[in-house]
């Protein structure tokens, strides 16, 4: 039996939605942010080998992070489950990208957009122009064109398959949603149809909406 | 057949050493930066759906951009290689949390590294002194105390394992070696014997040899 440490706010909700997906037993503790710094408290970095969120850990001793290590390792639990197409299956490819590129591509652009705000929210106003000239080109030369590319393709694969891989749901879909989500939360879905789709979809999944009653929050997405 | 369009100097450097250590027939393209801008030439960024290296191609349309899928695609072909341990082995969990955690922790973090050093650097002298302490809080405040719990925990599993996971190289070791590549030419792994051991068993492995020889660059690691 597996426990999902699961911190408020943060990357580990996908692997709650995934639990309930898969309709599998498992243990669930949830962790409070820290009210004033806002990270995770002490006793969730202490148990994170890595101090970030999701943590699971087993009877046997097992302690595993990182969202795409946990999302293959409870799978492999589950080898008749469609949520990871099987080598050789015609959505695997699709499946393949946008499950690596979720985590390798997308979000390192949006928390790098996400510092690039910071510091510029969190400089002194006397320098404040110059701080934000440097982070608004940092933005524009880098950052906004990633991020519209691989938006775009979503868009697009969106456009062709109901879900990312294909017409069901997968776990590209699961480890996806906090970044779509993240999107979504910052008016970035605008003018994407697909996508917005996508979110409505989400929603509208039984096993999402038991994740986010369990969850017991508003949202799933950390703001900074 | 699988076509790899590698770009030098760049994360596709991965995806040689891959093809090699299997040593099934593929197709090779090269391509050169742009020499002002370092850049993938334009007819890289054409080709890859998201911009970036590595991509491959085949026969029958297939256009595959972003390393780990590339990767687990590449191996969905070969069922009968260690180099992706199978649900439930015992090297399963380290396989995934490094093959993971290479592209979804370490690579962000050092590249929002190498984004804030340029930052730096390319801000006219005037105001360097303002944006160098904006960076430099950053880097304290987050990238440098992430990289250092990851590189802990990296020579510490080096320390009870030959390679990343178990005494086999598996594709976690290849995924991971733009990382450990990039730590050591920045000379950050000193005091880290088991890294540096690490980067010794890569350079004496005959499927790396040939790819550096493909490759024909002293170095697959981009410096800014």
């Amino acid at each position: 039996m597996i426990t999902l440490h699961h911190l408020e706010y943060s990357q580990s909700f996908r692997i709650l939605w995934l639990l309930e997906e898969l309709g599998t037993p498992y243990e669930l503790k949830l962790y409070e942010r820290d009210s004033k710094t806002r990270l995770a408290p002490d006793d969730y970095k202490a148990l994170s080998p890595i101090g970030t969120a999701p943590v699971i850990t087993d009877e046997n001793g097992l302690v595993l992070a990182e969202s795409n290590a946990v999302i293959d390792y409870i799978l492999d639990a589950h080898p008749e489950s469609p949520l990871r197409p099987a080598p050789g299956e015609g959505t695997r490819a699709d499946y393949l990208f946008w499950f690596h590129a979720g985590v390798g591509s997308v979000m390192p652009m949006q928390f790098m957009n996400g510092i690039l705000t910071m510091m510029k929210a969190r400089s002194p106003a006397l320098v404040r122009p110059i701080i934000g000239k440097a982070t608004d080109t940092v933005r524009e030369m880098l950052v906004a064109p990633r991020l519209k590319v691989l938006f775009d393709k979503l868009e697009s694969d969106l456009g062709r398959n109901t879900w990312l891989a294909g017409d069901q749901l997968t776990a590209a879909d699961i480890s996806m949603c906090y970044s779509i989500g993240s999107a979504d939360a910052q008016g970035r879905l605008e003018g994407r149809p697909n996508c917005q789709r996508w979110m409505e979809q989400m929603r509208a999944t039984p096993s999402f909406q038991r994740a986010m009653e369990k969850d017991g929050r508003e949202t799933f997405i950390f703001s900074f």
